[in-house]
């Protein structure tokens, strides 16, 4: 589901000065966390280190409420420098943050480098995760005091799944969630396969028609010169490090180059920014700019490519296999560890049969069929998928007996129309963003914010505290 | 939890005419389920063959609810044969009934004969029964036609622990719950070790003070017994088929005694029964008569026994390890495979520290603390208990944002005492039953019924079928 994209981790986590609100001061601690929840006589009968950051800065201590950030796929320091808004709240709230990591990504590693081995790959679940999140909070709660103070859980993405799951699992632990960007039903094998794909396109079809067009052209004039193998002109144009010479070669490409489309439309925020890699301001504009601008078809559709790629202008070819890995999840696997764990998950509970058609979207027909997925996961790493358990396990949309969760979600993120988008009680709340991209709401407040994401902090901020509010009461 | 005796089972199955009410015409069936839900790359990437009893006799195809009883520690027909209510109920609301077996009970072994061997008994948890139950109802509802027929689940004892969690952990799937006597407080570590044998000697008490003063007084002669080793003694005053030569077998005497007060009282119903072996009506004042008119109190003592393990006469002497399995629940295990499976599950996730202490109680002082448990599961089954989980992962008592459950109990049940005794809120219901025994209300209605169970299941009747019409509504 996130694609991380080279060399931009580490100048994330050392160079956040260019951050404008409350800068956290995160302490990183590790937890000594069960193994495996669910088997007593599994190789994990034991422990492991999960990291987590930690900040009492803005606590009341003893009395303000717990945000806790259900941690995703990959490095938490990622979302932590990402997710300012928690920390505006926190001021708000006098609240203990806390964001875990998930287990299996970034420090997180159950067996160090074994953990990607079969089968100590197994112990990679989301009811792992959350029996991980369940069992943290209820012994620091002990640890610091913090017994009587109401748990909120933040998650954007994957991330915000977790949130949701948390309240519906340990309602007795966690009070509420925010869970942004949180594509519940199309992960559960309840969305359309079409859907992500064509959602991408829309984003840059409302730049321009024209936009759409081009885009759709200069992968047509690829396809051509692939069909005469004309491999030579095809390195050329993309400055590829090594040539093309199959067919395999060049569906390498395709998944490469959709996948910028892909991040650029997550990822269009008003300004720049440097979570899963460094963007500029509004990406689809620049990108529709970038195709509209250039003479040649193929080096736009490249120079696009290279704005997410190569945002740095530091690399002289693009290394197809490196800068891209193709995986169960058809919208990105990322890169290194999270990569391997991501497809994990994409190849058991998380089911994202998405796949692109070149009718209802702008790129070549990809396709990836349930069947499709089976025959990877299967000789990968050895599982079958199984359809429906998510839906079965986490409820799918059928929400009734739940309470106390916001769905947000932006119009431009095309992962938006695999979530809740309208409201289901008074206390299963969706908030729509009309200009916002992945997660906008998460991020810390910017000059460049839309209205619309300022309103739907509001409601957030509004809706957050009326939940500690009636925590308290019952605690009393 | 349940201890079965010997001789029992069989009569059980192939004689239920002595039933009045309807009798139910189950098909027994096998459902393949999956082995381990919770792990993809464990050896238990397969599937078992879980058993199930299934009758339509009375379903309304495709519109009546569905009654579920989520199976708990023993074979499945033993259940279904006494808890004949569900299908007055089922007449009443032309439901479909299904019985399921608990994985590694009666004949739902995933490893045969191999089920209770260490690592294949890891896969014996709560979360992965409730996860069978939920695969079950939702792959059956889609082959039965049945997809918009309201779920109703059902359960006593650990089988109501389990309806319970049905509830919390998938509400998607289940609309209620009717769960009889399920000590969801005690067995989370949530109790006083002393609740449980104090409440077994209250009941003695209620039929005569001096009732209890002479079963503490036969226990004390025994001691004295033991003290002075005279080991023909107790031999014979007690019929043992083997003669005593250790403290350890005295213990055992004492567990095999203790245990047979423990049935009585949790099986104090006012008819003779047979469940769990054969009971004669109001066993709790057979006892008490047997122990006041005896003239010698060891013998008083072990015929007060004999109407628990000797029901039919046919023992000509007590073989103490085979009556009664000590194990890491203190109020005995069963025998057979259940001891064992049961054994594992007090061993793990189920917290099981009652005690008897002579001053609470009229038992000798069995210490059982948490180190014991600790020690004992450890060199058994190669487990660490982990204290607390069971709060964490079902709710405790911190219920509030749980609903459409009952809490049914009897006063004369040592288990009431460890479960939800107070209303909590509109659809968290607490029936109190104060002529009672262990799930006395999911029993057939009987003439010698008292009148306040005849109220419970009237209540339980009553909130089920408005359960059934919220749920309908909601389908609509």
């Amino acid at each position: 589901m996130v694609t991380e994209l080279p060399h931009s981790r580490q100048f994330q986590v050392r160079n956040h000065d260019h951050r404008t609100g409350p800068k956290p001061q995160f302490y990183e601690k590790y937890f000594v966390q069960t193994l495996d929840h669910f088997n007593y006589n599994s190789m994990g009968n034991g422990t492991y280190e999960q990291r987590y950051l930690i900040t009492d800065e803005h606590w009341k201590v003893g009395y303000g409420p717990i945000f806790f950030y259900t941690g995703n796929e990959g490095d938490i320091w990622e979302f932590a420098l990402n997710s300012g808004f928690i920390m505006e709240l926190a001021v708000q709230q006098r609240a203990l943050v806390i964001f875990a990591e998930h287990r299996y990504y970034g420090k997180s590693l159950p067996f160090g480098q074994d953990s990607f081995n079969i089968p100590e790959i197994g112990l990679l679940t989301v009811e792992q995760a959350l029996a991980d999140y369940a069992v943290m909070i209820t012994e620091l709660k002990k640890q610091l005091g913090a017994s009587a103070c109401p748990v909120i859980v933040f998650g954007g993405s994957y991330g915000g799944m977790l949130s949701v799951y948390m309240r519906l699992r340990y309602s007795n632990i966690v009070a509420g969630a925010l869970a942004a960007s949180a594509p519940i039903l199309s992960t559960a094998g309840m969305g359309e396969s079409k859907q992500f794909f064509q959602d991408v396109t829309m984003d840059f079809e409302k730049i321009a028609p024209l936009c759409t067009s081009v885009i759709r052209e200069g992968f047509q004039r690829l396809q051509e010169l692939a069909q005469a193998k004309d491999y030579g002109r095809i390195q050329s144009a993309f400055s590829l490090c090594k040539i093309p010479t199959s067919q395999k070669d060049i569906h390498q490409l395709n998944g490469f180059l959709r996948n910028a489309f892909t991040l650029m439309a997550m990822l269009d925020y008003p300004y720049s920014t440097h979570f899963m890699g460094n963007m500029p301001a509004n990406p689809v504009e620049v990108a529709c700019n970038t195709m509209l601008s250039g003479s040649d078809l193929l080096h736009a559709l490249k120079d696009t490519a290279g704005i997410v790629y190569n945002s740095t202008g530091a690399l002289t070819c693009f290394d197809l296999y490196s800068l891209y890995v193709e995986c169960a999840d058809p919208t990105g696997c990322g890169l290194g560890f999270n990569s391997l764990a991501w497809d994990y998950q994409a190849c058991t509970e998380i089911e994202m049969c998405f796949e692109s058609n070149n009718v209802s979207d702008m790129f070549p027909a990809m396709p990836f069929t349930e069947r499709n997925r089976e025959q990877y996961c299967s000789k990968r790493w050895g599982v079958i998928p199984r359809s429906g358990w998510l839906k079965t396990q986490f409820w799918g949309d059928d929400l009734s007996a739940a309470s106390n969760i916001i769905f947000s979600n932006g119009d431009l993120d095309p992962w938006a129309n695999g979530g809740v988008r309208k409201t289901l009680s008074s206390s299963l709340i969706a908030i729509n963003i009309p200009e916002g991209a992945h997660h906008l709401d998460l991020r810390e407040a910017n000059d460049a914010d839309p209205a619309s994401v300022i309103k739907a902090r509001q409601m957030e901020s509004d809706t957050i505290a009326q939940w500690i509010k009636m925590e308290r009461q019952r605690y009393r």
